[in-house]
């Protein structure tokens, strides 16, 4: 029983994948701010899906929105603010908000976790792969009572615009996914 | 003065029931994504009325949004991602992020916490009883400084559809509101 | 290598001016509640310029969202939800979440935070100098690494709504900025 002792402050890293296979009706672009361009007032609902480091299992979704602060024409960019969370099955899920920059890569905030994440903090960076399909994240996870599971370590693929998940997590067989993850 | 020992780890449990008495013009489903069933894209700006969990006070009001991710015919339901708060007067206010399934029981991230929730990290566990009108949430929060005020320890009635808050606590007569309880 | 030691609660105060000048196309008013006066369903993203407690220096940008929650015609006044972030260039961000009542001061959570601010948590007070364009914020952190540089921790301009940020500031000239300011 922990609860009496200090919150652990050990940093957990955790590689994941983003990949949006444009079979799940995302993003939904919401053009609210009514300019021809990208504008304060879009707003952008999304959810991809996520797959281990490894890209060997289908570990659950992303699920959250974007809100567009600024079209940056001179980058061909946009920045937004994105508030949104990692759903990873049985393992649970983490919450995170800062800036998506579609031409940079960032550091967002972890704001917070269930299940094995219960009680997490810390920082995401979010590295960007193919815009706005293929993303790579490394989390920096503080606050966990345990280790996180073998499943969750392996070693990534390194981070490159041709990664794909492999047939078997894509097709969600049998040994290709995490526990109950997340549709 | 705490400010300079170790954060406070233990659990406080908090249960609470959120009504919806359809006098707040709430949900506001926005059919942003433009389909005939709902979508990603659609919006759903919401507050409702939180009781004690004896239902006898009325403490406050939740405010937030939930953000429709995915349509699950299969369960005559939807996911939803949720970001919301739970305003409890001169108490202080709650944060969360996490999944609302309309069909299921889900764990949501604690995010932060205001006034006696100041610091506050953890879970809480929403349970659904009338859909969207009924739900009854406990709390297991950390990184409290205090123990929690008696009048928010009482006994919870039993959840189940039929639950109402007192006549009094729907009247929000002297006695049955919490401290300036949040409207 | 502080990873195995307790998390830091320390408070530090910091102290930020934020203020539109009406030259970010913010706040963006989405009136999707299709009623004559403010009402839940509107919507409102905006960014609006941070500035040192001095004045002195452009520190970064607001970056989020605010939800109408309820008309307050007995105050002339509207109750928010808002979740939003401080970016402040290489220092980092800061995530909050709560209510913003447009006639009232409120606290609102800190829910995390990135460079600098990794780890952070607590409360931010929220005041209205000139509605909505002038605002003063004293966070309440803990959580933190490290004491906050001196350049975040000047004396404040006294909060009065005749405040404006210095000519040098505003026009980001060379020692007038922090370093690689958000924008």
């Amino acid at each position: 029983n922990s609860s009496e002792s200090s919150r652990p402050t050990k940093v957990h890293e955790l590689c994941v994948y983003e990949i949006n296979e444009r079979d799940r009706g995302s993003p939904a672009y919401l053009r609210l701010g009514q300019k021809p361009v990208n504008s304060l007032g879009d707003l952008v609902p999304f959810t991809n899906k996520i797959y281990s480091a490894d890209l060997e299992k289908r570990l659950g979704i992303t699920a959250g929105i974007c809100i567009l602060i600024r079209n940056l024409p001179e980058v061909k960019g946009d920045r937004y603010e994105a508030i949104y969370s990692f759903h990873l099955g049985d393992y649970g899920q983490i919450a995170v908000q800062g800036a998506y920059i579609t031409t940079e890569e960032t550091y967002l905030s972890v704001t917070g976790g269930t299940g094995i994440f219960a009680g997490a903090y810390g920082q995401v960076k979010l590295q960007q792969l193919v815009f706005p399909f293929k993303l790579f994240y490394t989390f920096y996870l503080q606050g966990l009572a345990n280790d996180l599971p073998a499943e969750l370590l392996v070693t990534p693929v390194t981070p490159s615009p041709a990664v794909e998940a492999s047939a078997a997590a894509k097709a969600v067989q049998p040994g290709a996914t995490g526990p109950n993850y997340s549709d």
